[in-house]
């Protein structure tokens, strides 16, 4: 099995950062669209400018994965992960734990010290707040009713 | 003494919105540029496409103080509460507090239910946290060395 990963985001990745997203069942259209807002600002602005830096996983030459993440503006050294994603039919092969991994060191190497993780409190983000717990981050807060009712904002932090 | 209030944001009020926000003494250099670009983006926009609603006090036809509020993309009912200033010249008179009170109004008009507040832990906000606690925000979470070290993000909720 051939495994790539590349942070040069292309045109065609619009539809794969869809695919990816939608094949988890677990976002909103409206999430979808500003992950393919944030490829689409990569894309014509460059990671930096952008802000938003793109680690896409290829498995036999087909994205099954990403991360986005930049530095927040206005902080020394805080940088948000805005999204880790792997497609359902690639789950469970230590996909994720590899693209968090890369996220880790690539911001550390940056400079950045904090990783601000946001999700929700929705029973669905269940495993995805494991996931983050197992891979050493923090739960910093919880914002009662954030998104909706009964739908927190859960915040993690990462030390690099 | 003539107070007004308004909603409509006109070109000259870029330089207003800098004015009081360097009057305080408070604000970064990159701070006042983020509140100037939320203005263009009201004036170009208009305070509904830009999410941005600015409310701008003026005293003797002259602004004094303002506070940008909107919608936060992705929720069913909280809102940011971006900016609340005075300009050091005209604190002390209330207009603070019926700027706030004026943002609560208008965004439980629209639906809102969670007004969200983010500021620093600096000793220099010491009095701004002082004001949001007897606004009648409760203090929700601190996000450790956010904004730098021992710089950490302070945020408050505003029940409507």
């Amino acid at each position: 099995m051939q495994m790539k990963f590349r942070r040069e985001v292309n045109q065609d990745d619009i539809d794969h950062v869809s695919e990816i997203l939608e094949s988890t069942g677990f976002f909103y259209h409206s999430e979808v669209e500003i992950a393919r807002e944030l490829a689409q600002e990569n894309i014509e602005k460059g990671e930096e400018k952008s802000g938003y830096i793109f680690n896409i996983a290829e498995i036999e030459n087909m994205p099954v994965g990403f991360t986005t993440y930049g530095k927040i503006p206005g902080t020394a050294d805080s940088f948000d992960l805005y999204w880790i994603a792997v497609h359902k039919s690639h789950q469970g092969k230590g996909l994720g734990k590899i693209l968090m991994a890369m996220a880790i060191e690539h911001i550390k190497m940056m400079g950045g010290r904090n990783i601000w993780i946001e999700t929700s409190s929705r029973p669905i983000y269940e495993p995805t707040r494991q996931f983050y717990l197992k891979s050493g981050c923090e739960l910093i807060a919880v914002l009662p009713d954030y998104y909706g009712e009964k739908d927190h904002k859960v915040i993690f932090l990462k030390k690099t």
